[in-house]
């Protein structure tokens, strides 16, 4: 009865260890690459795993993701068939991730960058901007985490519309679905948030047809996943003043190489993946609760469905 | 019957005049230096206006304060006596304040400045924080602006504290009062965000004894006026670490001096007078109706109290 824990940074797989420990004393736990009965396997716990790290646990019942996603999970060209995906998600991660949202359209809504960079040349430059009541943000993916942020810009002010694959209902926004309503959400909008997750339909959807659509001057914020976005159509928009500026959480390499041009990019705002980072002393709760529960039932309602993509 | 309008810059006079003439063609309005007929004024829409600039008009009704504060009408030492202050608050400025407050204390709580700093540098900084459920955040002064922003920020997650000279209830926010208040609401706060009234008994007070009485690491977000601020105080306590960052939107001097230490400091965000700017087309909505109503039956809502100061 065992579980084993795979996450990128050496460091951070221990980190994850010692919190589910403490609160699964019953099992046994181990990094992947220490785990001494691959047999005893039940769980695995994964944050972009190895291609074939989890071939070996062939009494697997259930791998939790690290997160909302599970795109991390299914990019495993060896994953092993039919095992059930079970995402972590929960208030805490809603919480940062609604914190993220309204702090970054905000920013760009209020102008700061320009502000500051007023600031670095001694410049007293007041930057009149119309109320948030005036301005239009628009939220792609209305899950668990795009129906918190679309609300809590709603609540402050924002005209807030939200576009999802599938109709939703959100109170204070206005909600559009599928391919069909995709440039009616669009329309007007003058902050484009990003929180889809990542399939085959979506990928690259923040591209250069997608940017013109938008009201002049726009800003993209992109905190799902660096495949979303296609790079090279974002530097042209922002270098024709199409749009006025972005803010990226995710990119397509991480962490961002240090040569890729979005560090030097005077309208780019980049930030390490941190919009909604799961801690190890508060995730591992969600890991613990969900892997009892599944271990006692056989489901919970964080299971993903893998053919969906989500 | 007229108004005249008195803003530092010319050129706003001539923003507001317009606005006003749109509004109100039945008065005659003219910048206060193009005055034909001194007698005739009955109303005085000012912002900083100069030192006994009010003294010519005999017939005043009624000072109009072009935003929430009368503190800058009160610095001239030649204002007539006797004469009613109206204030100019309103949905749109407690709005734009609400935003500003939101969104600096964002910045503060997520340690946006590390990681743009960071950003500089080409360097992936993951930065982990708690959530705001687990950050303090305390609003000093909670009239119009102070009340809406503390709301805010509770209803977006924030521990939040509120704290002025009588006692307020505001949902979801602990309030403190008084002096006798003060070190409880003070204790324990990560971000202090000011939104006072300018008066003697509030002039200086974020000062070194005050930031030492909040947690350490904490930042200081001021959208009052510039002299609740000691400046070197400021200084010495980011200097030494006992504060982290600094935003602040008003100065002692306005623009703020080309040549003044916050423009460079690492730690402080200087924006130009902007929480809570009002804008001509909306402000003069307000004013019109302020004196209109004033006018009609000898007061409204608005009228400040010249002894308090507020």
């Amino acid at each position: 009865m065992s579980i084993v824990i795979s996450v990128p940074v050496r460091e951070k797989t221990e980190w994850w260890c010692q919190a589910l420990r403490e609160l699964m004393p019953e099992w046994d736990i181990h990094p992947i690459e220490d785990c001494p009965d691959p047999r005893a396997v039940e769980y695995c716990v994964v944050w972009r795993p190895e291609t074939g790290c989890m071939k070996p646990f062939v009494n697997l019942k259930a791998i939790v993701s690290l997160g909302a996603g599970i795109d991390h999970v299914l990019a495993d060209a060896e994953l092993p068939e039919g095992v059930p995906i079970i995402r972590t998600v929960g208030t805490d991660l809603t919480q940062r991730m609604k914190e993220y949202v309204v702090l970054h359209a905000l920013r760009h809504h209020r102008a700061l960058p320009e502000i500051q960079a007023a600031q670095q040349r001694h410049q007293w430059h007041p930057v009149i901007v119309p109320p948030a009541t005036s301005r239009r943000v628009g939220v792609m993916g209305l899950g668990n985490l795009g129906a918190v942020a679309a609300q809590a810009l709603a609540t402050l002010g924002f005209q807030t519309v939200g576009w999802s694959r599938s109709p939703k209902e959100i109170a204070g926004v206005t909600t559009y679905a599928g391919s069909e309503g995709f440039d009616a959400f669009l329309a007007g909008t003058e902050i484009l948030v990003c929180l889809l997750p990542l399939t085959e339909a979506t990928r690259g959807i923040l591209n250069a047809e997608t940017f013109s659509r938008l009201a002049p001057k726009g800003a993209v914020i992109n905190a799902a996943r660096g495949a979303h976005l296609v790079d090279d159509d974002l530097l042209t928009a922002l270098d024709d003043g199409q749009l006025a500026g972005a803010t990226l959480d995710v990119f397509h390499l991480e962490p961002l190489p240090a040569e890729h041009p979005f560090w030097d990019h005077p309208k780019i705002t980049v930030t390490p993946h941190i919009a909604s980072q799961i801690d190890a002393p508060t995730g591992s709760r969600i890991v613990a609760a969900n892997i009892r529960a599944f271990a006692k039932t056989g489901t919970v309602a964080d299971i993903a469905d893998a053919a969906r993509g989500y």
